[in-house]
């Protein structure tokens, strides 16, 4: 096939790997990106070239950002609620974070314990997470609620027991402007037991 | 918001405006990117930045390519046939030669006639086929299907008539693999017309 020489062959294939494009959308993002040369692709190509250099992931929490300690580890202001949240992945953390939960830290795990893909305790930062964890008074659990969320949260309060940390985890319940009629059973039963006075 | 410092600030808001993805899609492919910062961010970086340097449109055709002019037209083979096909777009030319449409050459509009929005035959490359067009023996308009794509064609082949080139276009009919009852009625009209012996 003899469009456009390596180069932008290479791009698209590169393009493709990244989640939510394929092949077809690849190819619509690079013809954008020479459309849009000077406004796009120039910028795109120098923003990349400086995250490379720049990027590194936090040494305490395992964020990313382009300082270790990152900006949130580095925030005395963040201390002083004495609440860590830990969640799975850095996705959580800009999650909680645009739903500005507050002046918290954060400690990411990297993963959840599956022992069926043979992730244990020593293959995500459980242990760097127990060794911080006496600086904080609370502890919340923010790992997704599947099996292997789950799991590592009661391996993580089991490992925290006898502390004097208060560990508790997100609450369950009716997403706000969810309909009741798409819920789950699980997640209705277990909202209708944390009703909470009008 | 303090996720990761203004260089993946910058990155994120970029990949947002690739068509395909939106705001939170430009976020997941660059957490994607930093975790796989050795196998895809520093070689999407790097192509990009190869791309940058040697991305050109093609002077003859349109065609987007890293030599001007093109692989595409420099090939002495693809003159044989004296077929020239006329495209809106370098996605379609693309398109075309995937389908393996043959030894042919390309011209590309970059766009099509749009009097509402104000798009006349001097906007896009017509005058550069007419200049074109004695080279070739038959000229295939494969421009969509659309009002402006039809209102292009007529143009071209009022501009073109006089001249003893045959020009012609696309086959309207049932898309391979294709069920008759999701086919508009118009579609299925022109196939029933152009219907052929089996």
């Amino acid at each position: 096939m003899a469009n456009g020489g390596p180069e932008i062959e290479q791009l698209i294939q590169l393009l493709a790997r990244l989640p939510g494009l394929g092949p077809r959308s690849a190819r619509r993002a690079v013809l954008q990106l020479i459309k849009k040369k000077e406004q796009l692709m120039i910028p795109l190509s120098a923003a990349l070239d400086r995250a490379v250099v720049a990027v590194r992931s936090c040494e305490v929490c395992g964020n990313v950002d382009t300082i270790s300690p990152c900006t949130i580890c580095s925030d005395p202001r963040r201390g002083e609620s004495g609440m860590l949240i830990v969640v799975e992945d850095v996705a959580d953390l800009w999650a909680l974070e645009r739903a500005g939960v507050g002046a918290v830290r954060y400690h990411v795990l990297g993963g959840v314990l599956s022992p069926l893909d043979g992730v244990g305790p020593q293959d995500i930062s459980i242990n760097e997470l127990i060794a911080r964890a006496p600086e904080f008074s609370e502890i919340v659990l923010a790992v997704n609620a599947t099996v292997e969320g789950q799991t590592t949260a009661h391996y993580i309060t089991d490992r925290l027991a006898g502390s004097d940390i208060k560990v508790t985890r997100l609450a369950h319940g009716v997403p706000v402007g969810g309909e009741l009629d798409y819920l789950d059973e699980g997640t209705l039963s277990q909202a209708l037991k944390a009703r909470t006075l009008i």
